[in-house]
């Protein structure tokens, strides 16, 4: 169990956040009762946002709270426009929190997996956007010392398949090489970042959702997408300097690398 | 300190064979007093064989125990007719040790570093070139139980820069980026491949050489080459099935995930 430290308001970037895990966040960002809301403004990213999979017309339901902006995490051009969006919104105040949620899961088991699989996984999921000077903005804004979300943020969707220790136990129940690789070369990514990013005060840390039934987990999934993410934003409330480069699951607990 | 099994006789493939470690691994291979001595056949594989940064003409040099393959880690199409060549040489016998030991190390610090540099990265270090079918046949010719590098085995060279758990401690000494996660991938597609391969009875694991003196290395490295790969092979020597999926030091230390 996490400590939690009372209410937020903040300007938060969700990635992904057209349908399963990054939807629910934002519905839960922008209902009161959440444990990291009030949000001012919240910018609900996807790669298509009038497209088939938007599960919601986010711009239509949430309209005080959610600026879409198509954003393709594979692609570096892509990521660049949505940061100019952005910061032409934000001004000097920043983002808070950015949560690198949006990922592929190639399903491809070992011997049937492609190198352009395993690239193409890779490029999607570990090479997520970080927006820096958005989040050093709202570090140098914020005036408080310390590390948390309510000040800057950079939240990585990891998962425990990217865990090498848990691997024996984990890999036969999912056999998905380019998704494993991908995820732990975001993990790596995530650790230089949180030691890089100390020094401007900005938190940098990997959440595992749980297995979630969505189109991502399946099914047979142990938990719903509120149960989740509630959990995470229970834990991403109660982050202090101590969580730098941290992997935990939904639950506060240490996924083991 | 790790056990020793005796003197094995092997058909033996390494990438990146031309300089640093791979060449030093070359030369200590046919030296009769090498301890994965005697090599029937070694594959010492690199991308330019006649080129520049091929600082002993391998052919000329070791002729009886070298043959040379133009192979490009990066190209997937280099890695097939490699292993076309090398089958029509081995036929049936397969091979025994596979040592992928070619990288590259992009320097770039974190905010530096292009989706670009990081592809490219991830491309040469961590889609190595496998081999599975002539590691099965070497499995299946030996006759043997258990596993061994004397059977059949991956060996894939990591780094202590792979690790997350030590990133605190290493990363302000080597802040590169797309360098520590091509390793990290690396690394989590070795653990994939070393639950895969178990039920064929071939061995994968990962091996840090130590800091080294080599262009990779640079000047300052703690190591030369020969006692860092005399590590190396006395650590191969010991290996058993307690070892599938472990990343040890060039000592036989666990190097923490
Ligand atoms: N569900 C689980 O059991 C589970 C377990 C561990 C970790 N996770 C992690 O949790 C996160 C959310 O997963 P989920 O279960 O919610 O998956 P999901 O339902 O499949 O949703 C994936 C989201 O990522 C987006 N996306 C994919 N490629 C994209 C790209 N190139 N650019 C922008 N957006 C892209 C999708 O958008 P489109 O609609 O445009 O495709 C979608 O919004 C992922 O990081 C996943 O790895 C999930
Ligand atoms: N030195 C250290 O301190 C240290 C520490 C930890 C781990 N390591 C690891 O040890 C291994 C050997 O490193 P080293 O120090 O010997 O490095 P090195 O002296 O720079 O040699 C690297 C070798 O890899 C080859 N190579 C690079 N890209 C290739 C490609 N696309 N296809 C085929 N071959 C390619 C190079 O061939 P070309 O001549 O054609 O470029 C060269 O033979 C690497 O895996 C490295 O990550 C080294």
């Amino acid at each position: 169990m996490v400590e939690t430290q009372g209410p937020l308001s903040a300007l938060v970037l969700i990635t992904g956040a057209n349908r399963g895990l990054g939807l629910e966040m934002v519905k839960q960002m922008v209902e009161t009762q959440g444990p990291l809301t009030p949000v001012s403004v919240l910018f609900a990213c996807c790669r298509d946002p009038g497209g088939p999979r938007a599960e919601v017309n986010l711009t239509f339901d949430l309209v005080l709270y959610c600026l879409l902006n198509s954003l393709d995490a594979a692609d570096p051009k892509s990521i660049k426009q949505a940061a100019q969006q952005v910061a032409s919104v934000v001004g000097k105040s920043g983002l808070n929190i950015i949560i690198n949620n949006a990922a592929i899961a190639i399903r491809s088991p070992f011997f049937e997996s492609t190198p352009e699989e395993m690239q193409n996984c890779f490029n999607i999921n570990a090479i997520g956007p970080m927006f820096i000077s958005l989040l050093r903005a709202a570090a140098k804004d914020s005036g408080t010392p310390g590390m948390s979300c309510r000040k800057a943020a950079v939240i990585n969707i990891s998962t425990i398949a990217s865990s090498n220790g848990l691997a024996n136990e984990t890999y036969n129940k999912w056999r998905v090489l380019p998704y494993r690789v991908s995820k732990a070369a975001m993990n790596m990514m995530s650790v230089c970042a949180s030691v890089e990013l100390q020094k401007d005060e900005i938190l940098c840390m990997m959440l595992h959702p749980g297995w979630v039934r969505t189109d991502l987990g399946g099914p047979e999934g142990e938990l719903d997408t509120h149960e989740s993410v509630e959990g995470m934003f229970r834990v991403m409330n109660s982050l202090t300097e101590k969580h730098c480069g941290a992997l935990l699951n939904w639950k506060g607990e240490t996924v083991p690398w």
